[in-house]
Formats: structure tokens, sequence, C-alpha cells
């Protein structure tokens, strides 16, 4: 079987392109003595995990529980948890993480997370790492003021089973060298330490050097980059290594296609328009548009392209946002210079809690 | 283990709700005499495609020939694939969804899919009924004009395994009833008759007794309803059968909570502004607003709640799109007066060639 003659729609990944991807950040995150931490939240592949670690990364990053124990399973030893684990049906799934990973630090931004994954530590009777979550951007989860990691700071000091690691934050705003200067401070005062500096997002990975104190980065999109990575500057279209294969299935009218993939596929997310149009880059009809998606129909304006696709071709489109392309595929193509190389099961896939 | 402590993110349907969605809908086509054939794109759950049947539901429809193939293996005999079949690729499995099922219809709008699906029943040596597929409205797939339903038409008269049998449309716009009505007297002229007339969509379902000459419709949504049907006024808030259960992970400021799923569970599916607000409906907090979502947060505006919910309290999101959201999961809780019934692995999760 070779790629032309796989069923579509299918996510196919460039082997090369990702061995190019990942050499380039750790020469980078190397270049500046800073550690890499990937994400495993783009790819869920215990492969590329590890081609991750040969390469220098000092462990991984993972979102949920179960995304962390797949990849523990698959022989991973150093996990960042960089999400706050609350609700007590959580206890024992992170006890039982906390056993079976060789270095397990989990990030939280509040007292009843803490709670919870000192109970857990101590059920499991291994310390456990913490990092405190601060906000620099995002406005998602993270303390406002460095104060606050004061209090959270002595709560794990005070744990026999909880030791505090430093801070971590999501993206790597500018202000967060300053915060974390402020809160080291504080901590300092009573002799707390706080050496890990944790940030992330692909879109601002280059410039990661530039935050003063940073001692960690976990970029997950670099693996692949996809049209929002390309948007933010962090790569150019030939370094995205995923692209969806698709059939056209349809042309009832000049000007319009539509293909075999859509949200199911794609996902509804959108692009900044600042950085194009639609629902993804389709490479071999750069002036087509993705216009509207069904959960399995893809609508394509076709009229600005010489030749329109016809009926039964194939096309290769590049997604807005691969991460969750990843999360809706039960595996993945991998090939290299055309050739099939392998068929991954996407292992971590669906991976919410 | 009860509802109230099952880990979240968890997609959980209440049974009783499923039933008197489910039945209600097979009174009104009863009553109107119009062939019911639920879409089961919706619940992906052969379990609730047999419900549909024993209730009187003439067959199912599905979007894909794997889609087709898990409800076929779970023991569904009567499938319409309302979707253009295309590639070679598909040659294969849709020969052998033909020798499986009991009775197979496909839809199609080009003669490019006319072709594979003519070798595909030729292969399977077994008669495939074909519907054309027409625009409605939707501007996806379908002819536009009734003249060219006739070079379809000759050609599945004249292939030796094809056998015409109407037509399909998606939603049901309302121009549909005099389309048909004009392409089956063009049919009528060469002797061929067109007795089916299929029309689609949750939201238009109680008035698709309006159209004239129509003999079935597929509703899909209708088993669960969302923020979306309830929007168009297919239904009301308390007919909604599938709730998101989410824990509160994080509330770093007055105003804002943050929810443990994000768009890999809710999908990044919008709502109309004119229906509602944000990514999904909490029901304990009718005034929040789940303004933004990462792959794995939620991020909800609680300021209008009198009382904001507290880290670790457990809610109940109505999404703005079911279906989607059923295609995230492996399984879903199945509880009925508070009690869990079962877990259901969705089997045809997923399924998108």
């Amino acid at each position: 079987m070779d790629l032309e003659h796989i069923d579509t729609p299918a996510v196919v990944i460039d082997l090369d392109r990702v061995d190019a991807n990942l050499a380039a950040a750790q020469r980078y995150f190397d270049r500046h003595s800073l550690a890499l931490r990937p994400h495993v939240k783009t790819h869920k592949l215990p492969g590329l995990a590890h081609r991750q670690l040969a390469l220098g990364a000092i462990g991984i990053t993972a979102q949920k529980i179960s995304e962390a124990a797949v990849m523990v399973a698959a022989g991973i030893g150093d996990v960042l948890l960089s999400y706050p684990i609350v609700g007590e049906a959580k206890l024992e799934p992170l006890a039982r993480l906390v056993r079976s990973a060789r270095a397990l630090a989990v990030a939280l931004d509040n007292d009843v997370s803490l709670s919870l994954v000192g109970r857990a530590a101590a059920a499991a009777e291994r310390t456990l790492d913490v990092l405190i979550e601060f906000e620099s951007g995002r406005q998602r989860t993270g303390i406002l003021e460095p104060a606050e990691a004061l209090a959270l700071a002595r709560a794990v000091v005070g744990h026999p089973w909880l030791r505090l690691r430093g801070f971590m934050t999501y993206p790597l705003g500018p202000g967060a060298g300053d915060w974390v200067a402020e809160a080291r401070g504080l901590l300092a005062r009573e002799g707390i330490e706080a050496p890990v500096f944790s940030g992330g997002g692909t879109p601002g990975m280059w410039r990661a050097h530039e935050t003063a104190g940073l001692t960690e980065f976990r970029p997950g999109t670099y693996v692949y980059h996809d049209r929002a990575t390309v948007g933010a500057g962090a790569a150019s279209l030939e370094d995205c290594a995923l692209c969806v294969h698709v059939t056209v299935i349809s042309a009832p009218e000049r000007g319009r296609a539509v293909i075999d993939a859509g949200s199911k596929t794609f996902t509804s997310d959108r692009i900044d328009p600042a950085v194009g149009a639609g629902y993804g880059h389709v490479l071999e009809y750069p002036a087509a548009v993705i216009t509207a998606l069904s959960e399995e129909h893809g609508v394509v304006d076709v009229s600005r392209c010489e030749l329109p696709p016809r009926v039964g071709e194939r096309l290769r489109v590049v997604p807005n946002h691969v991460c969750p392309v990843s999360n809706l595929v039960d595996d993945v193509i991998a090939q290299r210079g055309g050739r099939i190389e392998a068929i991954w099961p996407v292992w971590a896939r669906g991976a919410t809690r």
C-alpha cells in the first residue's frame, strides 16, 4: 500500500520533517542552556516522546492523568502534569501514577488541588514534586499575585509527601520573568527554594531565552507545526509535518468542491484572519479556501483556482491547529520520502481525564 | 459508583429523556405517514439504533462506510449511506458492506461516485439502491438542477447491479418539494420511477409534513437535542438528554472559574448568538458563560452568578452541538433517574472513512 492509495481522510506525518523539527528545537534549547520538556498533547504518541527524550529532552509534559499514564506505561519515566488535578475521583488514578512514574511533578494554583495531590502522594508513599502555576497572559488557570505563591509554597513545604520545585506558566507572557523574580524573593525570605521556572507554547518558543530566570520550556506543536504556528512566525509551511489526505467527493457547481473531511477530522478551530482563511491550507491548490465544515463534509471555494480539482482527486491539507486533529484519529500514517514507514495507534487519544 | 462520584469530564445521557425524544418523533412521523430513518451519527450507539428501530424506524442512516459497518455488525439490517462514496480505496469496504447489510442504499450526486458504487455492487453480486442527492439550501453536496438527475437516473437504471430508489437532500429546504416534483416528472417521461424522497435535519423535523411528496425523514440530533436544536425551536432545554459532567479546577479571580473540559470534549462548535453565548449551557449556573476553550480548559465567566461555583464543585453542561461530542468519547454513561444504568462504548466513534 502506498500513500496514493490509502483510504481517506487520513492523517499522515512526514518523519523527516518531524526529525528536523525536533532536532532544531533541541539545538536551540541546548544553546541557551534551557531544559526542553515537550508537551505530548500534540502527537500523543509514545514513539515520538521517546524520540524527543533521545534527542535530549529532560522529560515530558502531559495535561491529564490518563494521558500521562499512557506515556508512563510506554516507558517514559519523567512527567510533568501541567494541569491542576481536582476531584475525589482522581485520587486513586493519581496515586497510581505517582507510584508508576520514575519522577512526577504536578502544577497547581489552588489549595483544593494541593490537598488532593498531597493525599495521593501520601497514599502512594512517594514524594511528589509541585510547581505553582501563575498567570502570564492566557487568563485561564494560574494565580495572579506573587504573594499568593507564598501561602501555597508554605503548604507544600509543610507537607510530608510534597516537594516544592518552582513555577509554571502558559504560555510565557512578557511579565513572567519579573513575576517569578518577585515570587522567588518572597519565598527566599522564608528560606524556601523554587529552582524551576517553566514556560510553554510553540509560538513564542524561539524567544524563550529572552525571559530572565527561565529554566525549562514545554512546547508541543513544534513537533508537527501547523497554520497557527506558521502564522505566529515560529515555522514555515515547509516545516509542517502533518497533513490530512482527503478526496474530492463532489463538485456540484463551478467554484465549489467538497472534500471527505469535516469537523470530525479538522475540528472547528479557526485561524487568525491575518494569517489565512478557512479551515486548512490545501497544498495542491493554495488559492482554495475551505469555507465551511460539517462533521464529514468540507466545502472548498475553488473559484480562484485556475484549474479546479476534479471529483476523485486527492488533496493534502495542513490543518489550522494540529493538536486536536491527533486527538480525532485512531492512528496516524508515518511516511518518509513518500513511503509508509509505520502506522501508529494514537495511544493517548481521547485521554481527557 | 453513583453519578456524583464519576470521574470528569464525563458524557452522561438521560435514558428517560432519550426514550421520550425517540417516542415523540416516532409519533409525529407515524401521524403523518412518513418513514423515519434516524441518522446514527449523533449517538453512534448500536443500542440506541436498535431502540429506534423497535419504536418503528424503517432503518437507519449513516454517513460513512465505517460507521455503517459498525451498525451492520451490531445487527442493523437496513442502512442508507447518505454520502457520496468516492475513491478507489473505498471499493472493497463498500463491497463488503453491500454483502453484509440486508438492505443498503447509497446517495450520490456525480458519475464518479456512481461508477464506484456500481463496481462495488457488481463485486458483491448484490443489487444496491441509489438515491440522487440534490441541493436544497445547505450548499455542500447535491446536484443543482432537476435536469441533472436525468443523466444520473439513466446511468443507474442502465446498470445491472444498481436500482434507482429516489431522491435525498439535506436539510429540507423550502424549494425541495417543487424540485422533486419536477425531477420526478422528467424521469416519468422515460418511465423511470423514483418513489423515495428523503429529507433530514432535526431543526426542521416538526415541519417535515409540510413538504409535498416527502416519504422519509432522517433526523439525528433529536435523540439527545442540544443548544442548537433548542435554539431552532425543535425542543426545550428540558428535552436535552446529554450533559457533560465537569469539575471546577481553578478560580483564579472573582468572576472567573475554569472547568476540566475544553475543545477536546465540547468541540469548538459555536452557537448562533441569537440563541445563546459561549460553548455550552451550565445547568447549575444559567448566568455563567463558557467564554473560551483550550483543549483541556474551559474558561467560565461567572461574574453574573450571585454565588459563583467553588473549586471542586461539579457542574453539568449542555453542549452547543452534541453530535461531535459523542465522537470525542470512548464511552457514554447512561443514567435513569440519577442512577447509572449502563456504560456504553461509543462503537462508531471516529468512523470517518
